[in-house]
């Protein structure tokens, strides 16, 4: 059973009405990816038809939502940055796999059956001498085609409608939002280190993002099998599962078997980029004795998922041996899987951690394949008890300090954050990110602000995620609502991803983000015009809108009225306001007017 | 059928993991109920069992989760405060009902499938020229029982754990939060009009509870069947249902058939303040027709339903006439239902609000029955465009000025809020608020942070809610996750109460409360330990954790194991950090340890 890939169920039909679109950029093969949502006419006070136009959105779902393309999982999505990266002429192909685990992988025949039919076994690799990161083209003045195509991705075609409503004035905390976003103000946030864009060369398929303050706020969902496993078919169909919902990244934490195939099958069916903790697997590789680890197995492990294609990983190198006592004292002491396995490296070896001691050896490697670096934080707190504590900022101060380095050698980073937090005490995290990282793009998990709500821990953590977002954050990893209980199905993963979309959505509109208030604008006119089948498509979550509408009055004539079962007609406030607005406008303020007409 | 109340499926099971208990008062008949969770051994570091004795938490369920006590509905519950009212002497029964409109229904025979069995007709009232609210009593120095109850709720019984965890430093913003709630505290925030307790003398079932700033944040739910219709049945289970999962007042908002008797069922039975919107069944004696609506009907209303015991009831008066021109150029207009039938009745006979004229005489007839009074915020914002605008804040400054007429009259008064408000703009609510209505209670809908989450809305609201609650809201009016589309159901009043209460418990840490920090550091510890059944029975909704946990290791013997079906037992990081932790106290921190012993 579980030594061939069978039968894949890809949920593939478009977002209940909307289509792909595609904007053309500067060069013909560069097309941005968006989904429009055309919406209904509206009625002007003489009765007469006016356009509402139609909402353009930020669409991460790739190919698979596109009718016009034949989804082929075997093969793979279509290498949309393939000629851009030849085009540079800085990088060579390797006559094949160079990491030793990548090769007995590729020689077990026993594995046939597993493997994605098509894997590359001569992967890209930086030429010598040449800088193949983003960050190295920012940084000598460069606009790469992957910048271009951020900047008209971001800008969602708000070009089109700015000026036709007025967006509220936001408290940015610093953020600097243009209104529109050029491909030279991405080219520059990425220069100065305050964003990301990352693009493994060796991941050709993926679609450009950025992740940076100034931009709007990624989401991640993690996917990924446990050692109660699930088949390498759940972990794909989870991915394209996660991206359709919105899902900017997946992270795949993988821990059980097969996870080098598993990853392959992944990243070439992915149009978003992927993040992966090597640790994880370099602990398989001992057996899940992390005594065992050595600097040569996870050296290893990073040119293995490198030479994949995996566009960030997350290394948790700041955690330091002198660190671990500060963790003593905690209610809920490591929580991190990567932070408990290097603590135990380092107490059971009684010396620094080796991540840390082999920092730029790693940002090499990072360097040849242009694999961002998400500094994980190993020791964020797990408890509400634990937050913003010693051992917590230490260690945010060491990823600062790795960042300065990882920024030497031209390699992309983030930082990642908690974790438990009350309310009063995210903001802090956040400023002393921006202080310690020289404002390095912040990625954080929620933060939960309380302990004590599992099976909701979705909505405490976006609570969190939200503030967090606004406060400057630039990546939310989400959160299900099986946190801290088990492991989540797809509808949890939809839910989870939906919640954090939301979330996003609200830290974009609280800093201001001009384009953000389009689309809540449209849904509240929808919303006030009674143009139900335009709120369900404005939606973050049409299908399931159009569900919950249905489940009370499902005929197709409920679509129509202008009024829901929520209040009912003689109840329905918005019908009477309207009413009474058309009365007021031909009567005037001072006259008595007649009102609930219909 | 709906001519005759049926059976009743009240869920009345204890919730998993705890039983109810009673704080004993000053005197014999002051009992107050609370839900005390015990909790398993720890084992210390010479592996001896160690107590970690119980938290006690509070408890809006009334007697229904009471195993000692016999539900029926058709007698209602004890009347805890008939001795408390009575002792005061300073109310009298009425000969019969006052009402009009309760007279004509007492004599239908037609209801009497449909009415309570044991329906008080003679109802109390105020002696001529006694005060008998709260406030009156606070005024003049005493503490009724109602208040000792109500000090003693709030504490929690933390007085027998305080000093043996450190609570975080919170950022109250202005608010005052003793560690231990005294009386006399009680009765000065009470007196001062920075905190309500709704306690109609028609309504002793009630246990009695606050709604203050300088209190634990509550939270409200609201129930009510619709023209789309749903039984009295339905109303009572839900009501109960909602306090079950701990709502702290239910709103009644009925607007369908039957809705007086549907009333006295819910209120007979129900242990929590009751709220109304008088205004719908006035509406419903009017035939819908917002304009036929008058005083004497409006009137009549309000005498019924404070005679019946209704404990609050949300009033629109401060919607004035001028101000509907000023949500002429809104983008959603008028989304409270009550904004929008005052709104019409002022324009259709082009004059000022009869609930503002009336004010005054409001306040007589509440003060004859401590019926407090939620001063309805017809003006909210129903869109982000819309927020904070100012239709909005001339209502809130409206409303300060009938707050202090209340307040003149002894008439206990809380202010309603919004609405829909993106996240920057929340703060300003707050502020506003308390300097435009001396610090009177504020009781806001969540707000929403964005618009564009239909089906997700629980979530989109619980943000704000959080938010708002830090910044120094006393209640969050919950929102379902059917919010726009349609009419909640069971389910649903679970998931949003449950939201409600988690984002109201966030509130309460943010603000630095003391005693709330116990829970969350005991379900932590419980976490840190593996104590499953610990974490599952300290959770605000235990039957929803189990049943996720075990969605994945059903096996009783997962409940034991320390790790979960999330990382598995190698990755499981707790796990590592706590074995690393007994090491390094043998081996301190300078020498060699090993790791995952177990």
């Amino acid at each position: 059973m579980k030594n061939k890939v069978t039968t894949f169920t890809i949920e593939s039909k478009p977002i209940p009405g909307s289509h792909k679109i595609y904007v053309q950029g500067s060069r013909p093969d560069l097309r941005v990816a968006m989904r429009e949502i055309p919406l209904e006419d509206s009625r002007d006070e003489n009765n007469n038809l006016v356009s509402n136009g139609s909402v353009v959105v930020y669409d991460t779902s790739g190919p698979y939502t596109d009718p016009g393309y034949t989804v082929d999982l075997t093969k793979g999505l279509p290498k949309i940055r393939e000629k851009w990266i030849a085009e540079r002429a800085d990088t060579e192909k390797l006559p094949t796999l160079s990491s030793k685990y990548g090769q007995e992988r590729l020689n077990d025949s026993a594995l046939d059956g597993l493997r994605f039919p098509h894997q590359n076994t001569t992967p890209l690799v930086a030429k010598k001498g040449h800088t193949v990161t983003q960050l190295g083209y920012a940084r000598r003045g460069i606009v790469t085609p992957e910048m271009e195509y951020v900047a008209i991705r971001e800008n969602q075609k708000i070009e089109e409608v700015l000026g036709k409503y007025k967006a509220e004035k936001g408290e940015p905390f610093g953020a600097n939002l243009p209104k529109l976003v050029t491909p030279e103000f991405v080219r520059d946030e990425i220069a100065a280190g305050r964003a990301i864009l990352p693009a493994n060369i060796n991941h050709p398929e993926s679609e450009p993002m950025i992740i940076g303050r100034n931009f709007l706020v990624k989401i991640n969902a993690n996917i990924g099998n446990s050692p109660t496993t699930s088949t390498i078919n759940e972990e794909v169909e989870k991915a394209v599962w996660a991206i359709r919902w919105g899902s900017d990244t997946v992270m795949d934490l993988s821990t059980g078997e097969n996870i080098h195939e598993t990853r392959e099958w992944i990243i070439r069916n992915s149009p978003v980029p992927i993040g992966t903790v090597p640790l994880y697997q370099a602990l398989e590789k001992v057996n899940g004795k992390a005594q065992d680890l050595t600097w040569e197995i996870y050296r290893d492990t990073l040119i293995e998922q490198a030479q994949q294609g995996v566009d960030y990983f997350t290394i948790h190198a700041g955690l330091r041996k002198d660190f671990v006592r500060l963790t003593l004292n905690r209610l809920t002491g490591i929580v991190s899987r990567g932070g408990a396995i290097m603590a135990g490296w380092c107490m059971h070896h009684n010396r620094e951690s080796f991540l840390w001691e082999h920092f730029a050896d790693i940002c090499d490697i990072c360097a040849e394949y242009d694999v961002a670096i998400s500094l994980g934080d190993g020791l964020r707190p797990g408890s509400i008890a634990d937050s913003n504590d010693e051992a917590q900022f230490a260690e945010l101060k060491a990823l600062g300090e790795l960042g300065k380095i990882a920024s030497e050698k031209n390699v992309q980073v983030i930082i990642e954050g908690p974790g438990h937090v009350p309310m009063q005490k995210i903001k802090e995290n956040m400023e002393l990110e921006l202080e310690y990282t020289n404002e390095a793009p912040f990625y954080t998990l929620g933060p939960l602000t309380t302990d004590i709500a599992p099976g909701y821990d979705h909505i405490t953590s976006a609570i969190g995620g939200a503030m967090i977002g606004w406060y400057g954050t630039s990546m939310l990893c989400y959160v299900t609502r099986k946190e801290h209980l088990g492991l989540p199905n797809k509808e949890d993963v939809r839910e989870g991803v939906i919640t954090y979309k939301l979330a996003a959505h609200a830290a974009d509109l609280a800093k201001g983000h001009a384009a953000s208030y389009w689309r809540d604008y449209q849904m509240s006119k929808a919303r006030y015009e009674f143009r139900w089948m335009d709120q369900f498509h404005l939606s973050l979550d049409p299908e399931t809108a159009i569900k919950y509408h249905d489940e009370t009055l499902p005929e197709d004539a409920y679509k129509r009225t202008h009024f829901c079962s929520m209040c009912g007609k003689d109840f329905c406030s918005m019908r009477v306001s309207r009413n009474l607005k058309k009365q007021l406008q031909k009567t005037g303020m001072d006259h008595a007017c007649d009102i609930i007409p219909d």
